[in-house]
């Protein structure tokens, strides 16, 4: 914010407010754009553009010619929401005001132009599983590098260490079925990608205010049926891809139905968990007050991971059970 | 672009050039903030801002107080290039001209913020890896959503039965020794999360013009140097988790020492692979002319995916052959 801006009384003429805006311009710092018309108290009553003054004709009072209905923001006003009054007005300035509506400052454009790069740049770098660099990624040292990524990387190890204690727990499903291991990481993968679609569609969608918290069921519901239709379709895939190999080189054996319908059935309950685990987890972040881009793709694909193996497993026991296990 | 824009004549007066200006305000559908020098051809010779015609006296000539040293953009100028020379010079409005220097019109701010904003946002929803919404998560309907999401999901959902097959090859291995599989979906989870943090840091950079394609052999550099010590603090977690199971539970049996430096070369291998092909699938992408944000977190991961387990069973058959295979 720039506590310094042009300002001029609601009973100048156009004229004086000219003369008055040119005295301001030779101390001002930023160049001249709207003027704020203000009372004693400087609460804010309206603004004029220097546009308008020039279109006036010089004993207009800026009382009549100004415009009263001013979008201004508060002093703690969320930088993406100031963004957002800037793309959707097409300002280049805003004034800042206090509660009372005294005006304290502006801000401008490029200011702002200058936030909306860098907080782009931040939320990707988060949704891409590392810490944000601050720097450009040249001029980043590589200890550095390592280090903003190295956190993350061991996180996600570490929680991905229990993939390995769930197949360790249907170790003697595995040792009797060993085809069922080959799906494993298919099935764990498609529900990752499922989640990470979710995630960060709502996390822009946060970001940029068309996703509010208190809009949590509808997106629970729209991901719902978002979830069952793509996981439907997802499962007739996975089972047409078992069919196929059988018939083409009889990779499965007599029991390869059974197989393929356990397959696609965990690509189905997968994909819906993914979506939902990956549209609701940006809401229980930011209801914890934690950045919600911290739900990035490689922490929703390693959240679904364990969790689809159970499923997996789960689903393999109830439709092979009596013939392959 | 605007084509309607303000202008003065170098031979002006600050009085002249302000009544000047005037009467082009009445007509103008802009704002004005400052108004472009032309000779008669439409050359631009400088930029006046409005500030400046105010501070002068009114009888300075425009030439004596122009700025000459402009700032120009051409009709064929990236946007994100005109994004960055708002953010960094905090313009409010650049002059876009032609090859011959002659004024056309002038683009402003707010719709460069616009520009941004929804480049990013696209950026974004393909990184997470669906089709770009084009409007806001909530108005899209569920079937677009659906369509959006279902072909990036089926591509990889194809790609990923390429993991099936590299199993499915490696099934001697499995059926010998079980507890291979138990490492199968941390080892590429962690070539994936790699990978995925590197391809996004290199697109952002790309996107906001801090790397360029001739920088290829740097970044290169950086993600060998970046990926080995990554690779290497992994392998390291990884060693210990199993060695760690083995005092606790007796998870593995005598040959456990084998079974953890095959986990942690593999780990080591798979996340420098993951951080060189994340990080120069980017470039390949750019350079076949398509955007290198189809370089997606799930896209990397798949493809690490399928490499990991031929690096991971590789490696066990160099390691454990004549023990355990």
């Amino acid at each position: 914010m720039n506590p310094r801006f042009p300002r001029v009384r609601p009973w100048m003429t156009t004229e004086q407010a000219l003369r008055y805006l040119r005295q301001q311009a030779i101390r001002a710092n930023e160049p001249i754009h709207y003027a704020y018309v203000l009372d004693h108290d400087w609460h804010l009553l309206g603004v004029v553009s220097l546009r308008d003054l020039f279109r006036a004709s010089p004993d207009a009072v800026i009382q009549d010619i100004m415009e009263r209905e001013v979008v201004a923001v508060r002093e703690d006003t969320d930088q993406e929401e100031v963004a957002r009054l800037f793309a959707e007005h097409g300002f280049f300035v805003i004034p800042v005001v206090d509660d009372a509506n005294r005006m304290k400052g502006i801000v401008t454009a490029d200011d702002i132009m200058a936030v909306v790069q860098e907080e782009a740049t931040e939320d990707i770098q988060k949704l891409g599983g590392s810490g944000v660099l601050e720097e450009p990624y040249l001029q980043v040292g590589v200890g550095r590098l390592v280090q903003k990524r190295a956190t993350w990387l061991i996180v996600l190890l570490l929680a991905g260490t229990l993939t390995a204690s769930a197949l360790e727990y249907f170790q003697d499903a595995i040792d009797r079925v060993t085809m069922l291991s080959f799906f494993v990481p298919l099935i764990i993968a498609s529900g990752g990608n499922a989640g990470s679609q979710a995630s960060t569609l709502v996390i822009r969608a946060m970001a940029l205010g068309e996703v509010r918290r208190r809009d949590w069921w509808r997106v629970f519901r729209r991901e719902i049926l978002t979830g069952l239709v793509l996981g439907g379709v997802l499962a007739v895939i996975g089972l047409l891809r078992i069919v196929a190999w059988e018939w083409l080189m009889g990779s499965y054996g007599e029991y390869y139905l059974l197989l393929a319908a356990t397959v696609a059935l965990s690509l189905a309950a997968v994909v819906l968990w993914g979506s939902l685990a990956g549209s609701m987890l940006p809401f229980l972040l930011h209801r914890l007050g934690i950045d919600p881009a911290t739900a990035s793709a490689p922490f929703i694909a390693t959240l679904v991971d364990v969790t689809g193996i159970v499923v997996y497993f789960t689903v393999a026991a109830l439709i092979l059970s009596g013939t392959l296990l």
